[in-house]
């Protein structure tokens, strides 16, 4: 497979590293006033959820809370809701944020409209996690694909996107989905050859329940699922030979994320110049509405780099 | 005067808005807990610095504190610098982190070059603000300058930079360099007409002691002083028709900067594809060190906007 990267604007949702536990868990603890748990609530500041990551130890972000209107346990991670006073409501996963329904169409714009927009006429489209709904959302924008399968393992991500986040659960209105509740990496696995003409990975934190979606058979299944000339995005972390990359890249600009985008053997795919241009301002879809972030320019400046990260390229 | 407006990438110095300075206070009042003061120093959270402006209610930024270096009032502010953990040293002036050393480099060379490599061959540049000296240091770069006019309203900010940051200081070095400490405004109103091919607004907050350079005059005797075809390049927020564009921008993507680039009548100026192709790897300044954030394409891809950016332009 050949990769490109491209980095994108988009806020949350960053993937966190791993081989940093003890750095987390480290300013937790010589500050010992973090709050507690994994939920990021604090004890010591009542109303504010902190976020910390080993992907940005010495700093946190945090947003102050409204409401918390969900704490349950799945049986793969802590799922949290709350309403923010300022990002509308805001998901949260293991203490992570996954999104926040202010920003939240930058990241499953991009994620979903870079594959999308660089292959004629996608039929079949894959999405491995992306229980919240919004890249399904995306994908429906599309009048070429004629069926969308989505495999998400845990399903009180889902229910718990139908019943606080309405915009981005919308996707699955669509009558082309069909959701399969399971283990992504299983799925690909028994994925007849050649099925998908794309596939996109929006999965949580390397750490959690998406660990094995960081692993090489994973990404040998995808390759195999996809047709010649498919193509899968993924967020820059997800390859770990670009983690440490990944990782210097959001330690020095945070607020920033990176895509990996790739196509199997075939018809070549010319990334960096989208072959579809979506209508950015589309009003047909009114359900869904018309694009917030992404548009064929973005699409192209996506893959342009700052001149620390091209040094890091070559 | 003609106006582009493109977006970097960028973390800190983000210009936070005038007329919102009771949601700042709000937030902290509410909460009763987000410390003390101007410096941002908590007192509930030992040890973390906690960003809280009024451009982004309902959050804070909040960085881990090594040690405290210096604090001090001039005439104009509130000086601090800390080391903090994971940062470097940090700049805080009036509570707003202005630069931390691990990324100050995408704001002063996007600042610097995105004006400087749409002109051929600038000779006269004038920086306003600016005193920790990282904007010298990127326009030093440039041989066909012949003359660097910097002002500087704050002492304390040059010295502090001089002690404490000696790699934005060294901008300092350069013997084309003549620093004027006094009042930016005044020092344009008294410009000769035409004189500068390039001026550059490194200002901080329109709140502090640079809020007349977010007033109309200002920008009057900016373009009296720009030679025909000469441009100036501010952040987005300082212009006030502007701002609710930025606040709007920040407060949907933080993390993402603006600046507006704008020429005088004369000599046509084509922004999006500049004249000038620094190269990002040139290592010949030595004492400078190679390009960390800006190139060419970079450049070019700064004007490329987000779909919701554009239809606020439109």
């Amino acid at each position: 497979m050949k990769a490109e990267g491209g980095a994108g604007a988009a806020h949350e949702k960053v993937a966190s590293g791993a081989g940093e536990k003890e750095d987390a868990s480290g300013t937790a603890s010589t500050n010992g006033s973090l709050g507690s748990a994994k939920d990021g609530l604090s004890a010591i500041m009542p109303g504010w959820f902190f976020e910390i990551s080993p992907m940005w130890p010495g700093e946190a972000h945090s947003l102050k809370v409204e409401k918390v209107l969900f704490q349950g346990k799945s049986d793969y991670q802590d799922v949290m809701v709350f309403q923010s006073s300022t990002y509308g409501k805001v998901l949260v996963l293991d203490g992570v944020i996954q999104c926040t329904e202010r920003d939240e169409c930058a990241y499953q714009e991009m994620i979903t409209h870079l594959p999308l927009c660089s292959i004629p006429n996608p039929k079949k489209v894959l999405v491995v996690g992306g229980g919240d709904g919004g890249v399904l959302r995306e994908v429906s924008r599309y009048s070429s694909v004629e069926q969308i399968d989505i495999c998400e393992i845990d399903k009180m991500v889902i229910d718990v996107s139908k019943e606080f986040f309405p915009k981005m659960a919308i996707g699955y209105e669509d009558p082309r989905v069909n959701l399969y509740v399971g283990d992504g990496v299983e799925f690909l696995r028994n994925a007849s050859e050649g099925t998908y003409d794309a596939i996109i990975v929006d999965s949580s934190d390397p750490i959690g329940p998406a660990q094995e979606l960081f692993e090489k058979p994973f990404f040998r299944s995808i390759a195999k699922a996809l047709r010649p000339g498919g193509v899968v995005c993924n967020i820059l972390f997800s390859f770990l030979s670009y983690a440490e990359m990944a990782k210097s890249m959001y330690s020095q600009f945070s607020g920033v994320i990176g895509f990996v985008i790739c196509s199997t053997e075939g018809p070549a795919v010319d990334f960096r110049h989208p072959v579809y241009h979506i209508n950015e301002d589309d009003h047909s879809h009114k359900s869904v509405g018309p694009l917030k972030f992404y548009n064929s320019e973005i699409h192209s400046a996506a893959f342009c780099l700052p001149s620390f990260a091209k040094r890091m390229f070559n």
